[in-house]
């Protein structure tokens, strides 16, 4: 019972769900420098509430859908904060679980060279498949997570069953193909489990660099082809300032960028994909979600930060004209 | 070879080597927030250079003796950074290893409750037994560790190979009995190990609250006989406002404050250990060293952060008329 082809004129045929979107993976600290003095003692951070699904929540949630989020944090004052967080944006936080492990965090020191970030993984890995978290999936329309969770144990197993459970029940299933060395398991080969992990998915949302840290460098139309050859059924593959490709393998669409301006890229992706969603959840054909989710992440990168305040998915769509 | 009892008005026998202290362990972020907004967006938090054994060594260099500092620091931005603050000091910094594991960072939320740190422990525990560290505790004359690194392997097989190595050849073994089970190993039960440890030092200086974590509550008096009992040859029990009592089984002395104005507990122990190894290795008694370890920290106590900016500690000396 998984989802058919999308094509990109249908709407898809939503079961009526108490949830729209969980997401599912990482919920952390961002502690981001406030200069550039990655050498001075006494150098400045702020914390942010970051992790991209998280994100993806908070968007969707501003843009009028019902998300869920499933993660885990430390029983430490960082997860408690961002369990605060995500209850002041009026999102359910029945499937975070707390952990005695410290809240996951991602530090990023501003650099005159290119900044690395240092990833502290502690709790989020830890999230384990529970019935409240089964419960949550199967009142949802959607499951979304990226590469961390499936990087390490246990979290990998939560969500290989929470994604045969999905396709089980009719519940389509995004994956953020966002592969990267570093997060990923030492010693451990990591492209090949994510490129099985690609075949069992709907819609993925590759950039250029995810595609070559996968399959290797390629033209764009090279790269979708990879990606729907694994079995995925939608695949975006976005390409910066020039825009975006979609296919699904028997139709391909260019998508222009709406972006006029760029303050800061930080978080583009999670706003696409929110946008995309919300766009989806409310009855949009893909082709409408797709330029609906491009318009949220062009809104967002006006203004500093992985989340912006956004205002309503039907304000986005007026303001670009969609 | 190990030490015999440390007689107060007795001067240690030191052979001629060209390391004074050699500390092993924790070199790691202090992640500190500036302010009580433990749970705002985007409040502010400062890096500092840590780790109590590095900071005995940052403080053992002001006070003129020759420091050496092995610990193990992440391939990363904050390993730099520690590293490079070591060399600035004029510290050699050829037994930092540096590892595939994010450098180890507490972060510290000012809280309007109790501040419970938070640990990422990355690199600090995968210090490894190499030749050159071997070769390093052979050119000194004393050996410092905390229970950070013996709370985890494989640090703690280095610990113990290094505590072996130093009492076969004469080297003074100094350890701080901070035992907290949040840096311990989960299920592991940290204070029978603590406890047959000591019984392999020469030095040990707990705090009360050290000392109730791994005995329960009893008097001071009765406390250090109880580390003696381990097997420690003598014992500095530190009693914050009240000074400290001393024992090597057979003399027990007592030690009033000199600290007039306390600005910042923080690094006092630390303060206390340099000013003790410094004034031992520079020939003073242990009765004297104790003294002058405890003027170190009385002048520590006067100002914010865990490392003063210390004078020598000749000019200590001379500050408190000792």
């Amino acid at each position: 019972m998984t989802y058919p082809l999308l094509g990109f004129d249908e709407k898809i045929a939503w079961r009526n769900q108490r949830n729209d979107v969980l997401t599912v993976g990482e919920l952390l600290i961002d502690m981001i420098s406030s200069d550039y003095g990655e050498n001075h003692e006494s150098s400045e951070y702020r914390k942010f509430f970051g992790g991209s699904p998280s994100n993806i929540a908070m968007n969707a949630k501003k843009l009028g859908i019902r998300p869920l989020v499933a993660a885990s944090v430390g029983e430490d004052g960082f997860g408690k904060y961002l369990i605060e967080r995500l209850r002041e944006a009026g999102i359910d936080t029945d499937c975070v679980q707390s952990v005695d492990h410290s809240t996951s965090m991602v530090v990023v020191t501003k650099s005159t060279a290119t900044p690395v970030p240092i990833f502290y993984r502690g709790a989020d890995y830890r999230l384990e498949y529970t019935s409240k978290l089964e419960q949550a999936l199967l009142q949802s329309k959607v499951v979304h997570f990226s590469c961390w969770p499936i990087s390490l144990a246990p979290a990998r197993q939560t969500i290989e069953r929470l994604v045969e459970t999905a396709r089980e029940h009719g519940i389509l299933v995004g994956f953020d193909p966002n592969y990267h060395p570093m997060i990923w398991q030492r010693g451990e080969e990591g492209t090949a489990y994510v490129k099985s992990m690609i075949g069992k998915t709907d819609i993925v949302k590759p950039s250029e660099d995810d595609s070559e840290r996968l399959f290797g460098k390629d033209t764009p139309e090279r790269q979708v082809e990879k990606f729907l050859e694994l079995g995925a059924k939608l695949v975006v593959l976005t390409l910066g300032k020039d825009g975006a490709i979609a296919s699904n393998g028997k139709e391909t669409c260019v998508f222009d960028t709406f972006a006029a301006e760029v303050v800061d890229t930080t978080g583009a992706g999670d706003a696409f994909w929110s946008g995309f969603y919300a766009a989806a959840v409310k009855g949009y054909t893909i082709r409408e979600a797709l330029n609906l989710g491009f318009a949220v992440s062009a809104y967002k990168l006006k203004y500093t930060g992985a989340v912006a305040d956004l205002p309503t998915l039907e304000a986005i769509k007026e303001m670009y004209g969609l």
